[in-house]
């Protein structure tokens, strides 16, 4: 095959208005506006609106939307009793792959036009966090705590999950963590959500397989992996020498590096000031342990291979995440809580783009390299004479 | 951006010892054998394993893989109760999506090595009929059929779905089609499986997504397109006018037509005979009025774009099932209850290709052509400000 073209690296596959990286100055933007100014005056929900409409809201929108996003907050208490059936250990990843897809199952499925893709949206958005607290109450034996209208989605999904209303401080940190999840251009469940788009599938559809691929480890999963890495270190004094062993073996320091940054990625900067901000708070040493991590590894990448290396969006979430009090299991669910919008975004894009070149069916080629007995086939023997 | 990547068409991603289209010479090949070959001589059970293990079995091979696909075929009843909660006119392509989601739910979803993975694929390809079949049971009301471990796959999904065991002339035509549809290279469903399973999420999941893709009409849907062509049509007096006005129209012939075969497809040429066969048993006109949709479009689109067209693989399947009273909207999870072997083939050569190059996580580019106001980003204005 064209190596060249492994993991579809630098393939353009499709124009978007919903968001662009620009790796070499490391800025985000989403339609628009710099990531960097939607965390200091945006919130999750107005954010959400600006992705999906491609444009910030008017008071009178903001107040609509967020009115829909509350009402649809509720799942079906059904899909809470199928969720008891499950065992207690499985993956919340699986679990909220599964059920997002059962949303079809008792929500009417039709999606033939754009308006309607839109109120799916807002049905999605608004019903994974409550897929994802339900879950984590029922697994742990714990009374199931209903959505409260009066929090803001930030709020709720912590109320929901702990049953316990975060101050102002903790909402504000969690809803900034949620703004700057929320898209990222063609990544890997992206991309994956627009291909099954591209089928026509409907938006649950096309949601659920997007959260396949968002807990495999290489994506979604890192955050995960970055917890259990810090975890395992515990102590400050033994970070050099765990990055140094680590590096020696070959592997990679998770959290560190990027496909298309070649800066420090923005994400972390604001994630790294947060984290350093909750530190403070509560006195843990995560905050530390982590910047020593970056620090390390860049000095002995630099050392190493004379190369540079910055931290990405999960190397800080996870410790702030972790302060928060969220089990480690639900870094990438909170991942998915926000990347749901972008999904959202990307689907309705693929399939309702209006200006030519229109996207099509995703169906790339593959370069055959297996047995080869000419353009007849190999023979096929009966099963008596093979041996 | 470039639009000669749009859908992909022609872009190689990876290398493949699977299956090879040879579009020009209409030749369909798994593992190196004709699939022409393998509809003559072998049955879904043995293709199953070629696809799988990249050889055909010995004897005492296929005996093994057949009983652990029979042991394997029953699904938790939590499962089955689960599926009574939903709406009973939910699309079984959503419903089978969510189940095969939540298998990960009730087994043991570590998935580290080669090994396991194959474990994998013998669950799938083993409980997918079933959850087809206790779905299309529990909607209709009817009393669930445990599978019977004397019947073959293709034997044992049309008696749990239907109560009847089937003669051997419709279990062999049904064998036929099931290994028709196992494997069909990069196609959009195949390559969504790859590509979640390029993040390192596990069969299953992959799976799950696969069957989202799988779901849209573009895709797997076409053949229940197809289908509600015919009850359109209902009589061969109908067919020319029916068609001419179509594509006066501009619509696309359900059923005719394929991205890579420039000749007739080799599947279309077998399900044609098969076709014939059972209409001739069952005396339904349906056959005839297939057939005489292929020479109207093919007369029809070289005399209005002098272009040649054949039909694929959908075209003749829809009539095949709807006489052999596989309710219309059970196509497209049948297509799935076979393809089902292709996906996990290729998930395993994802994630355990041993030969360079091998596949990353697929993550193109896309060119962004949204709004722009300098590399800064817009002026954010405050809510009390915007107009």
């Amino acid at each position: 095959m064209d190596t060249k073209n492994i993991g579809l690296r630098g393939i353009e596959v499709a124009d978007t208005r919903i968001s662009n990286i620009d790796g070499k100055r490391g800025k985000l933007i989403y339609r628009g506006y710099d990531i960097l100014d939607l965390t200091k005056n945006s919130t999750f929900e107005e954010t959400a609106y600006l992705l999906l409409y491609d444009g910030l809201p008017t008071k009178e929108q903001l107040v609509e939307f967020k009115r829909k996003l509350v009402e649809a907050r509720f799942i079906p208490k059904q899909m809470q009793i199928n969720m008891g059936n499950w065992r207690k250990d499985a993956d919340p990843m699986d679990m909220l792959q599964a059920f997002v897809s059962a949303l079809a199952g008792y929500y009417d499925e039709e999606f033939s036009t754009k308006e309607s893709s839109y109120e799916k949206a807002i049905n999605l958005i608004a019903k994974v966090p409550t897929i994802v607290a339900s879950w984590h109450r029922i697994r742990n034996g714990l009374k199931l705590i209903d959505p409260d209208p009066s929090l803001s989605h930030a709020a709720n999904f912590l109320y929901m999950m702990s049953g316990e209303k975060p101050d102002e401080g903790i909402e504000k940190i969690f809803d900034i963590c949620l703004i700057l999840h929320a898209d990222h251009t063609f990544n890997a469940s992206t991309f994956t959500a627009r291909q099954v788009a591209s089928t026509r599938a409907h938006m649950y559809s096309a949601a659920s397989a997007a959260i396949g691929a968002l807990s495999g480890e290489l994506h979604g999963g890192a955050n995960t992996e970055v917890m259990k890495m810090l975890l395992d270190i515990q102590d400050i004094q033994k970070v050099e020498t765990w990055i140094k062993d680590a590096m020696n073996k070959g592997d990679r320091i998770m959290g560190m590096g990027h496909a298309v940054y070649r800066t420090y990625d923005p994400r972390a900067q604001v994630l790294k000031e947060l984290s350093r901000k909750v530190a403070v708070r509560t006195g843990e040493p995560w905050f530390d342990i982590t910047e020593k991590i970056e620090t390390t590894t860049i000095s002995e990448m630099k050392k190493q291979k004379d190369r540079d290396i910055y931290p990405n969006v999960d190397l800080y979430s996870a410790s702030i995440y972790y302060m928060l009090k969220i089990p480690v299991d639900l870094n990438t669910p909170i991942f998915a809580i926000s990347r749901v919008v972008g999904w959202a975004a990307h689907i309705i894009e693929e399939k309702f783009a209006e200006a030519a070149p229109k996207p099509a069916l995703y169906r790339p080629k593959a370069t055959y390299v297996g047995k080869y007995c000419g353009p007849q086939g190999c023979e096929y023997k009966s099963l008596d004479l093979r041996e």
